[in-house]
């Protein structure tokens, strides 16, 4: 099962309004199960850069369905999924990508943050995911 | 000038409400001035390879400052534009993608719809862009 | 030999100063004898797009040592090139690429310009042309 | 607001001039508020892999807003960006891009050289800055 477009707007809302209150400008992209884009949303002032980020990490958490920061754990230098950012067109593999479930605990797409450090990048992406 | 957030908000609100009364599911997004992405929505069942193609539309009518269908009558075979669509990464060049401009007439954006015939493309295009 | 960045300087001068005479906006692109870039200017509120292909025309008028006007009467359906801007990361096949002669005629780059019609980018291009 | 090619000129000019003065040989590059290309030089005799060097550190300093090389420390392995240059279409995170203001501090492009150490690119890209 996919998440819907109107799960998914309140995914980007709840990201949103949790970057409002820690005054941080985001990028955040949800995915579906299939690891297709859903929504997106660019903040105003944020990087521009940021938006590629956001749907990178939102496809590389459905696509292993982990966090990315998990990811990024294993493709350092001597590690076992060393440099596997270049599959897939490009992975992000630093944190602020979570998968999204519902309430059974089925995976039904992910969510994606960039636009400040990765640890806020990750706050803002799991009041995103709170919101299912 | 760039679109804001809440102005693209409203661009792919009323888009999705046009797209609703026709029985249509599109894939909806709106970029800035720069061609950057601004916000994105995929309807419930919609096409997933219209995503892609519905950010290509935004980004060509923002490329060159017009409807995306007017660039494909000049690129059919033997016309001034011939295989234009291989330029800028693939453009997409027939209807469903129009410029964005402020009451000044500015450009501040592109709108781009896809997930239907490309005359309900460019139809429901123009309701995001009455949405300014 | 190759074209200097002095010479090239001049080529987008003369194509700038045509482009200002004829009251029109242009991206202009000059490549040396290894359709290696090696200058470029677009000019205010010249099509973002027309950067890309500017690029493109330069670098097909010297892959193939004509205008690239004239490879494009050979990539119509149909004939014998048909489709060749498939190739080198992706041609632009329509006028407004020249290739740049230094004064014993041996080919020394090529410019490409971009965002008219395509008579008027070949008429600015040939102004190009003509600095050296 | 974009920066004018007459502005990106000046820049250009700048940044070359010191180059000549350390004896260095530079591609240089500058991208508008959008990260699109407003104007390029290639100095003659400098690196032509560095065309393209030159264009991404412009880029990548405007996605990010900040120095190039800001970026490069934070995508070391084991550091927060680790492998950020995956991202959109292809990032350079060492020094030689900065991005560029206008006189009330606002971000209407950026600079991007290289073609030396990066140190030395810095240090040329600093003066381009200082044009404006």
């Amino acid at each position: 099962m996919d998440i819907t477009l109107k799960e998914a707007e309140k995914v980007i809302e709840n990201a949103k309004k949790k970057a409002v209150e820690m005054g941080l400008k985001m990028n955040i992209s949800v995915v579906d199960g299939g690891a297709n884009p859903v929504a997106f949303a660019r903040m105003d002032g944020a990087w521009l850069g940021s938006a590629d980020i956001a749907l990178k990490k939102a496809k590389t958490a459905r696509y292993f369905d982990m966090p990315t920061g998990e990811i990024g754990k294993l493709s350092q230098p001597g590690e076992s999924l060393y440099n596997i950012e270049h599959s897939n067109g490009g992975l992000i593999t630093f944190p602020g990508g979570i998968p999204l479930k519902n309430n059974d605990g089925a995976i039904i797409g992910a969510i994606g943050v960039s636009g400040s450090t990765v640890d806020n990048d990750h706050t803002v992406a799991k009041a995103g995911v709170e919101a299912l």
